[in-house]
């Protein structure tokens, strides 16, 4: 769109605006007789409009739509929903007031359909034992739909190795030392390991370690089940996992297109060899269902397997390697794994749609989901995108009306290929660096959008954690009407904050979603939100109502059970995870109010105090836990300390001054400079070399932590690589550039929150 | 100060500002009956007043008072000059809001007062048969002050390397090749070189890959004094270099705190080992004067030197190695050349002081010049530093009086140990690099105010090429009244701009003083201005009536003289630089012009379709040379031609969107939300990961370039790199990365200036 029309719609807006606030659409600021539309604030009533008309039966048949067929990345039926979205968003009585497409040219791995992935028990002669099932048993129809990708592990290499089996656990370092210590040569075996504890990628490069050949995963039905495992007891009789299930996944170590890391993938942008390529799995590895794990498992020989290592497969846990002589195979068996993966250049979208700010169209909240899915991917993502169709539609349509404008820009965003490696939404903020970090005043993240019933879910930087505060106390909890989404869920997750008393404990964000490179790379304050499980945890109260109204939120399992599987389907969710979809009502709600007050705030309801409690309480872990290692050492903590007291002060002098400014009428500048000081905060705490050897990670706050102590990653990592080196080592030097790293980014932030005249 | 204060100064100051509205000071907004003070523009009268009141001879008492002694960094002399800054800056009548030190441990240099550096000439039997000079001739009394720093090349690594002596002439890569293709053994002889032509420390970089053991450097009278070499023809008598005036120097390779890079240099940051720190030259090197250098050289025996590297010694310069047999000394007489230099730690401070903006005081508008010299300094930086303290002056006065205050911030600094690698300012930008990247609209920087009286001199980047210009036109060149500043620049430094036609000629930023940090670190729009030489060039006009006018402005000088020597002092200024200091008048004019304009002009006055031409100029540059090459490598250039149409395209209707808001009455928000813009696209050009080897440089625009085509330099350098490699050669990658940088950078620069709402 040439600009110069750009423009007249904004005039043209303005002008609606005006004609909006006379006829008194719009909450009059305080004192002003004649508001200037740069007063412009949240208006409770459009809140209440918008809480009111997010639509449960909507979202359902969002759901049915967007789940109607496998769509995984850069397929026909995900160019078929970008056509959708787009469509959605440029109707002329619901859209946004532009939308569009942005197409990147990414690395993608799938299997391939001449020669499929196979897992084999071979005899000792060649012959073939046993066959594990290359495809999900056809339960509900949908599994049988053309365009169900077998299941595989995405970005394994091809191979074909054959060997005797070992049971590997979670396939973590330690698990395999275990097994090093027990005796067992892993060389060229074939280690059979269980879904959880690490990531995916990790678990064939901790083997690859110790010269295993091939890796297997499954789930097993003890972490996703609940322990149940036979057909009536799953999927379609429950929610639970079918024991021909298969959780796929991608094995990629990072986030954001293999080939071109910083630099967005356009077609014509320069890319790795991908034999120069890292972060991919280092050794063929295919996923199993846990039917067919059952049967090479329960004929393992070899010692018994620790009893944290046994599951719910009905039989005893043996490490091998190799099979027992009286079971369904000859001890010299081996298995075989063929994996034929192939990497593909291939086009995947992301769908932009923007409503202009009308005061400050120059600041963006960006809410976003990925579209792509593993199958139909009804969970994920469609819940998630089921939700952003509905808090468009409803935003657009009061758009449309000339009811309503925000202050702020919104930008809505369909990812892509974020199964993968979170790679749509990487590439976005890789092409747009300067003008996201800039402009950027908060990213919403709302992928699955409803795991279970029993409560919220947040994850989030402290700064967002006061506007999904307010939000949920103002939305009744779904079928618990008496009480509202926030005391729902303080009643699940809940800490002891020295600053507020009780209050529901926000989660920390690490790379599960697209909120990633918006927090870690781009230092934008972000937040995932979703509807959860009761975990089966010892909870203080209120676990046995809860389990009688949702029975299925009543659980221990790592992961709704169908993730990532061919049942992860509408009917799924329609029957079992939330039959009536209030409980992704109560997400589209909570969202769609975080949403509009930061796009409609005057004063951007971020609370930069906030992250007071984060810096103490990462102070005090370092204090206690690492406090006498340092001296020993001759490192002070005094540096950190002053910097997290000068922290405090400015965050709380700002806090001041803000409500100071609150009670009167506030010019738009000074509004502004304020704003600017709240939403750079976040930025602050990046130093793009800090850890030179994590792609994308700068956030000094949140970037990961390998280290046991919870306090600065940084410091946290760098000790504990420190611990067993003498002084003097390059290693304590770390711990001392860590430090001062951590040191400088807290007084930078510190300086960013005193006034600005103030040098 | 805490906060409250500041506060209550600011509405205390925002009252008088009304009053001062009131009063009629400041320029009524077109069209505005009630002016706001948020549309506060830059006031014409404000500016002719502060105009007429910046005062030469005030300059001049400046100028006497800071070169009064020798103020090397971190002497007591330079602790006592920060006092002075301060009480100026705090001066109730005339100084600002508020002024204060920060104080850095950084890593300098000096030569051991106990064991002096000397330079002798070695006869066989170990006699000393000659001495250089350990200190330069008393000639005017100052040359006896006691803090006078013996002549020494800072950073040069102590050690007593002896050997035979060979003339390299300017100690660069082809220079030392050629001696070696002469058969000339270098191995642990004594390289004497010429300054000039390559940076001072690279002579002994490049001296030590040819085993030269040490170097001496000296300045050449053709160099530095159109030929001149007597006594009488040299300072006191004139502006020449006196024959034993010695250049000192910094020999560090990067800029900033050699042991803390990246990391604000305080008390306890990390510091590298000084062992492990990098940039040091690798052999003992010295500096010497042309009256002993002239022993040295007219002695040396071998082939005689090629043309160009002879000087005005007044002999023949032979190459070496050793002496000539009849000659001043024995043929086997070698040279010893002993420094004693030592790193030490101490304390430099920057002094800082700042007038808080009336209407947006977060955005800053920051001068500085660095304050440290290596003797009295009074060109350098002193020059520079009475200028500030005038500037200062006069706005304090106006300010103090309530008859002025800006529209944004002005942040004054006088940075400490510029001389030993930009240190103070460096430091400044590492403690407050997110803070003053998210703010400072631009850095002005003043060193040497003053080289000689013959027309002004301005680098920078081509946003504020237009502010200079507007400002060059208002002032009268000093001494030729008829003409203005910029009538008069134009004829010395010209360039025919396709949009603007013939035009002065602003050169490019590199690092020769306290703006690198600030461009290419933090990616701000810098300048650095003073009055120069006439060159003697070929130059179409006008070259003779200059010459009668300042005879001393005409010359071949590659610096002023007395540059970095104990001769650089209040009088020889008075006498010889800047008689009457009309010239340090027009450069605080056109510098507190720059100033103004762009602290109080409510459209920030940074053209940044101006970056138009460079972007064509680079392309250009690279399609006529490099083109053939990179289609032989199947690299296209295609890319990168489109996003330079992007930007051109995005810059245009930017300036004419800016242009129309300016006919009308814009709202505070909207100037903000395009100034921003402004501000920002400087920073889109930034890229951190893409010059691992360059310390500091991330601009992908004005990185160094040493390829040798005129062109972006990260692709300069990628193709010069790869051009004798093989297709497909890691060099070749690095030229399709380099491009993908460049690529994405203008694409982000050009959705900096689109229209906000898009994306």
């Amino acid at each position: 769109m040439p600009w110069v029309k750009v423009l007249g719609g904004v005039v043209g807006a303005a002008a609606l605006l005006g004609l909006g606030i006379i006829l008194g659409h719009f909450a009059i600021p305080k004192g002003a007789n004649q508001p200037a539309s740069q007063e412009l604030d949240l208006d409770p009533e459009i809140l209440e409009t918008v809480m009111g008309q997010l639509d449960a039966n909507r979202i359902r048949e969002n759901l049915r739509e967007l789940s109607k067929e496998p769509h995984v990345a850069s397929s026909p039926r995900d160019e078929a929903l970008v056509q959708l979205l787009l469509q959605r968003w440029q109707d002329p009585d619901s859209g946004l007031d532009s939308a569009g497409t942005s197409e990147y040219e990414v690395l993608l791995s799938f299997p391939s359909q001449e020669q499929p992935n196979h897992v084999d028990v071979v005899g000792p002669s060649g012959d073939i034992l046993f066959t594990c099932r290359r495809s999900e048993e056809n339960l509900t129809k949908d599994q049988e739909a053309p365009d169900v990708l077998s299941p595989y592990a995405a970005y394994a290499p091809p191979g074909t190795p054959q060997g005797l089996l070992v049971y590997a656990n979670q396939g973590s370092e330690e698990d395999f030392l275990y097994l090093y210590n027990e005796g067992i040569n892993l060389q060229d075996t074939i280690a059979l390991t269980r879904y959880g504890g690490v990531g995916r990628g990790a678990k064939a490069v901790n083997a690859a370690k110790y010269g295993v050949a091939g890796v297997l995963v499954y789930t097993d039905p003890g972490d996703i089940n609940d322990g149940k495992s036979l057909p009536n007891e799953t999927y379609p009789h429950s929610w639970g996992l079918p024991p021909s299930g298969v959780e796929r996944g991608s094995y990629f170590e990072y986030f954001g297109d293999p080939l071109t890391p910083y630099l967005p993938a356009n077609p014509s942008s320069f890319r790795l060899d991908s034999a120069n390529a890292s972060g991919f799995p280092p050794i063929p590895t295919q996923p199993i269902g846990f039917e067919d794990a059952k049967v090479l498992l329960c004929n393992l020989q070899g010692n018994s397997a620790p009893e944290d290592w046994q599951g719910a497969l009905g039989c005893e846990y043996n490490l091998g390697p190799g099979f027992r002589p009286d079971g369904n195979f000859s001890a010299d068996s081996q298995v075989n794994v063929s994996v034929h993966n192939r990497l593909v250049l291939r086009n995947s979208s992301n769908v932009l749609g923007i409503i202009r700010g009308a005061v400050e169209p120059d600041r963006y909240v960006i809410y976003g989901n990925h579209r792509d899915s593993w199958v139909h991917g009804a969970v994920d993502p469609s819940s998630g995108t089921s939700v952003l169709l509905e808090i468009s539609r409803v935003l657009g349509t009061l758009l449309k009306k000339g009811t309503w404008r925000p202050r702020r820009s919104i930008v809505f965003a369909s990812w892509g290929a974020e199964e993968f490696g979170l790679i749509g939404s990487t590439e976005f903020t890789e092409e747009f660096f300067s003008k996201l970090q800039e402009r950027t005043v908060a990213y919403i993240n709302v992928d699955i959008s409803v795991f279970a019933n029993a409560t919220l879910r947040a994850q989030g930087t402290p700064p967002v954690q006061s506007v999904i505060f307010s939000a949920a106390k103002q939305i009744p909890a779904p079928g618990r009407s008496s009480l509202s989404i926030y005391d729902n869920w303080i009643q699940y997750f809940n800490r002891s904050s020295p600053v507020y008393g009780l209050v529901p404990s926000l989660g920390t964000l690490g790379a599960g979603s697209d909120y990633a490179p918006f927090i870690h790379f781009l230092g934008i304050s972000s937040m995932d939100l979703a509807y959860t499980y009761d975990r089966l945890l010892p909870l203080p109260i209120l676990s046995l109502p809860t389990l009688a109204l949702f029975p299925q939120s009543k659980t221990s399992a790592r992961i709704y059970p169908t993730y990532h599987t061919a049942f992860d389907t509408f009917d799924y969710v329609d029957k079992f995870v939330d039959p009536g979809f209030s409980s992704h009502q109560a997400v589209a709600r909570t969202a769609g109010s975080v949403l509009l007050r930061l796009s409609d705030s005057l004063f951007l309801p971020l609370n930069v105090s906030d992250y007071s409690e984060t810096l103490h309480s990462f102070l005090q872990a370092a204090q206690q836990n690492l406090g006498t290692l340092l001296e020993q050492q001759s490192i002070s903590l005094g540096p950190l300390v002053t910097a997290v007291e000068k922290f405090d002060e400015a965050a709380t002098a700002l806090g001041q001054h803000i409500s100071a400014l609150q009670k009167g009428t506030p010019d738009p500048l000074q509004v502004r400079m304020l704003n600017d000081q709240l939403m750079l905060l976040e930025r602050t705490f990046l130093n793009s070399r800090a850890f030179p050897d994590e792609r994308y990670y700068s956030h000094v706050l949140w970037a990961p932590r390998t280290g046991s102590v919870a306090t600065f990653p940084g410091l946290s990592n760098a000790c504990s690589r420190a611990m067993n080196t003498t002084s003097g080592s390059a290693a304590w030097a770390e711990v001392q550039r860590q430090l001062s790293i951590l040191v400088a980014a807290l007084e930078g932030a510190a300086a960013t929150l005193r006034p600005v005249a103030e040098l």
